[in-house]
């Protein structure tokens, strides 16, 4: 009865190994401790307490509860696929943040021969893990953990060199991650499920439901997001009133978009009811929108705008612009991201743009150098002496203008796109090679597949009959009301 | 068969873009950032990590995750009830939470003709939401979003004005919220409560039951409360040996109430079985109690007797007063708040009004005019300068003795009472309007009236027998392949 | 039909109401608040914000989500005890925390006639109450609540006592609690677990088994253990860089064995597929592991390896051992404690014995004598004064060499292992005395002993209809006692 061509018990632990004897060699070669986890270089002009430690591992935590409980839970919503949504979310969490403090290292913490690791690699590591669990979402239930590790594994070098190239190169405004974080991971994600698209699967699965538990589990993994995205958004700005700024406008985003789902989700229900899925995801679209302008001074009633428009945006896309991909252009966008990620994350680089536009020394004083850092005077310039007596921190630009920080807004969301396809679909063309075992059309979103189950999955979530009985017991007079 | 009167596809939407309306104009023209949040104030003066941020971030992200998993998980107890209770849980506090922020930023944060918005500002607005969860306890199951909506439209202006006489002119010492968040919360869903009473409901409900996975689900919102209740309890005290002392006692107080609540649910059950109900609710009744004296020197074996008196009070009220308030007070007190935070909340006042006539200045040295704020001598006294030369940052006070603290201490308990719980009863006429899609007696505590439900709604739990034909709702359209 | 010797209605309450008046006596007469929690030492020398609350709060709040909601969830795997995990953990937790701030107070915190407390001592006694849940593990289902409140009220001061002189007289290296937290742990609960063999269990017993949902709960409780595992083997190193290494090497050493537990669970299953038991348990190998060189300068490379090599050990003793202990040994380890906290327990006190040999001046710098406190030259050595130019605080030492220092730390895990086996003998003894409610054999593992359960009770988890036959899969061998 078992599938040959799915049995894990060969393929994954080669593969594990191989990955983990290459990593270990790897760091034990590169990897090596930054400064302020270098017991060596402390001195007693090192204060302990002003270690980074103290400033990141707050906003890291906060993001570890994201990644492996939010994206964890918020993917276990098919009935009969919550091991492979949670687990497996779980299994590639944990390889591509190994993976990618190297390939991160390589780029952007690498000198001296070594790359230097502390506590904000880890947060980078786990924005690059954000990635590929959004990428993730377009192929759920349809690929094998073997797939899954492989994309993980071509996807975080693809990244690691655009995000690379747009830092260093292109030089943009990105503090919530919108351009790099999400746009990348959902075009990514739609290049491999578009190689791996499945015709049979268009005419619906028949274990493509939810169930009532599986429901409930997916929103506590919505609320998870929820509840941190504010740290997500802001962990990498500038300290202080930027780090503020963007605390108060992923909020205030979030619970704009929020209400929102709940009214658009009743209004385009034929019966007005309120859908899950809706609440699962509509509802964390504001946390996309806002984040490439987070950390900006866009206002309050802006940020609850952008909250309201992303929310729009992402509610279309999930009632009329997924069935039409899916349909037509062989996109099987499993967990909708291109309407959480992709339309939202567009919305956010536009509004990153007109705030970038509309920046002016009235409305940040000489701090506008800083927010928008390359927009500082260059070396050399009279003028940056000037403003270093303001803001004695301030670190020299590249003297851009506003709309010169714009083109190179708008280069970096096309010039990421583009990027995100291709690897994508490079990468769904490995996924298709032979012996990684691919599940059959009937076989996915099912947990039995690769998973020893537990004796009630062929029973649970009313796939069976259950006999009642007339047993209620004591519990239940919770409210007493029928005593006395 | 679906009942017009509770069909949400106009009503809530309607409802909610009226709300955002209203709060994105407020938010353009009235509010603004608080001089942390504002880069034009950043000069070099201003050191970025001593932005208040950091000082309020930590709390803030802990009541984040109380107010909507704790909370959302706690109110999700009901068999068929665990979406309504998850997620209009999210919806209410989503919107409380923007409303809160003008209607308290209006009393609290307005100067220059602007709202100044921060970090600050949102932990307010979530104790303030923390008011109307607790007083949707009372009414859990048995009214539509839009009654919830208005509910919490309505009772945030009464909150932040009672908030707003009882800190402005009563001036008292509530750092942990018994009175203004607790006592205010129970009176006024108490008084809403009141007016939505439907005699049907007293002879018990067939679905007013917990399931096993609900109450599973419940207990991990007690948790959730329970370990960051430390946090709430202290975010707003002073900083330094203040909000160490509310941290101390909040944990001590919440464990002395957890250990008691399992000896009275056994010995208070005719089987001696401990019940999932007590678990849930009644080991929290320490945390409130403690809530008014936690930042004073109470000795850490007062707030043990605290923890132990509050949930003695809390038992006894869900055994024996509860029943009575329904039967003969038209009192249906859904989740029983007047036990776990109205009789826990009067105890934790007596205890701060003991708290407060017993503080010496041998306890507290200088510092009791610091916690005691209200105590300290009033500007031009001589004594405040020989104060502020052993405390610097000593604020001038009323110069108020203990007793005249007490007093308004009184004052403030039965002021709040009665503003509560005319302000519930008032609102409880608004929500009897029609048109607020109030549900049938018969569709209360049940998640079909207003949540598109999945395949195994009707069979789970144990209800029914489980009848698979072709009704899959509309919540199963996730990635509307099917359609076209 | 009800077992009157498992009636809790007298034993429970009687019992509880008798530790509650020992600790309130305890506490009034001998605890008071630390300096930095009391108000009458506080002047314009101390400034707030240097509270050492600001330093143990975050690591604190994180520690009591793995304590309540990590090994909540995770104790709840049971199919048909999942209130027993959760909600016994609830109850053992919050009773020991209030237990050892007393007695690890009297060892730890004790001067001036009085036992001062603070959040430090609060995390201290969270450290402790793990210990009494990880021995908790061996027993899971097979004890009452009485039984269980008497371990811990046993287990703590031997605990404390064991803690006090290795601290004090031994003088170890052991950050992350790897001998005096996991192994001591274990083996007192495998001689709790020696005493309380039960050989009709070995044959295996029809509860015993997982279900859908019992096994999603427990992941999440995993995950929860997971995320925040660095800041609890982080909580007490030196501030610095020694706690940014601790955090580092904790999330590298997990996320190591983590991924190599997927490896091992497909190749040594029969099937090839994934154990969720496995992904439970021992994913978290590697947190234990790094546990005693946490701190120190072993290479990131280093802690990968630990985090794997702790995997195959805890998975090879899940497969192998478990099942020879439970038949030869009479060890019925019920979570396989031995295997994810005493054999990666001893691996990581190797570890750290190694470390010590290998830590040299180069590698460290001045900064060795931190780290290696006890290295340090004594008071009066002239080294110290030349040390204290390099690293002002830097505190006197016993100037051990490295060798000296590792033959403490065999000393250490020898000592430890012996107290703790035969503490938990005797306890185990003591558990055996009547009237303690112990369950009858047909009642382990089954909620409905102690607890109201709700009306589906007897239909969850499919366990009327289902046709057990021989179709448990591997999921279910969890102490694999039918094997051999």
């Amino acid at each position: 009865m078992k599938n040959k061509s799915t049995n894990l018990r060969v393929r994954l632990p080669v593969l594990i190994f191989a990955l983990e004897v290459m990593i270990v060699v790897l760091y034990a070669v590169f990897v090596t401790y930054e400064d302020d986890a270098n017991a060596l270089v402390q001195n007693n002009q090192t204060r302990p307490m002003e270690n980074s430690l103290y400033q990141n591992y707050p906003f890291f935590a906060d993001i570890q509860v994201m990644i492996f409980l939010g994206f964890g839970c918020l993917l276990a919503f098919f009935r009969r696929y919550g091991f492979g949504g949670m687990v497996f979310n779980f299994l590639i969490a944990t390889f591509t943040i190994q993976w990618a403090i190297l390939v991160q290292g390589f780029f952007q913490f690498y000198y001296d021969g070594k790359i230097h690791l502390g506590v904000l690699n880890l947060i980078h590591a786990e924005f690059a893990c954000a990635v590929v669990l959004i990428s993730f979402g377009a192929v759920l239930g349809k690929t094998s953990p073997v797939q899954l590790l492989i994309m993980a594994l071509l996807e975080i070098p693809v990244f690691g060199v655009t995000e690379w190239a747009v830092v260093k190169y292109l030089k943009i405004n990105d503090a919530g991650g919108s351009i790099l974080i999400h746009i990348f991971a959902c075009y990514f994600g739609l290049g491999v499920t578009f190689v791996l698209y499945r015709p049979n699967l268009n005419e619906g699965h028949p274990k493509e439901w939810t169930s009532y538990q599986s429901d409930l589990l997916s929103v506590m993994g919505t609320l998870f997001l929820w509840v941190f995205w504010p740290s997500f958004n802001s962990a990498l700005t500038f300290k202080g009133d930027d780090q503020h700024r963007a605390v108060l406008h992923t909020f205030i985003g979030l619970s704009a978009s929020t209400i929102t789902a709940f009214a658009l989700s009743s209004i385009l229900s034929k019966n007005g009811k309120i859908s899950m899925a809706d609440v699962q995801n509509v509802t964390l679209a504001g946390g996309v929108t806002v984040g490439a302008s987070v950390d900006m001074m866009i206002s309050p009633a802006a940020s609850y705008v952008l909250g309201i428009l992303g929310c729009i945006a992402c509610m279309l896309g999930y009632k009329y612009l997924s069935p039409f991909l899916a349909h037509r252009l062989r996109l099987q966008d499993q967990c909708g991201i291109h309407n959480l990620h992709g339309l939202t994350g567009l919305i956010s680089s536009l509004a990153g743009i007109c705030a970038i536009l509309l920046a002016t020394e009235e409305t940040y004083g000489p701090s506008l150098y800083q927010t928008f850092s390359h927009r500082a005077p260059p070396e050399g310039d009279p003028l940056l002496v000037e403003l270093q007596e303001l803001i004695p921190d301030l670190e020299a630009g590249l003297g851009r203008t506003a709309r010169e920080q714009a083109l190179f807004q708008v280069a970096a969301v096309f010039g990421t796109i583009a990027v995100a396809a291709v690897g994508g679909l490079l990468t769904g063309v490995v996924l298709k090679l032979p012996y990684l075992a691919s599940p059959s059309n009937d076989k996915c979103f099912d947990d039995e597949l690769f998973f020893n189950v537990p004796p009630d999955y062929n029973c649970v979530n009313g796939l069976q009959d259950v006999d009642y009985g007339p047993m209620f017991s004591e519990t239940q007079t919770r409210l007493m009301l029928t005593e006395e």
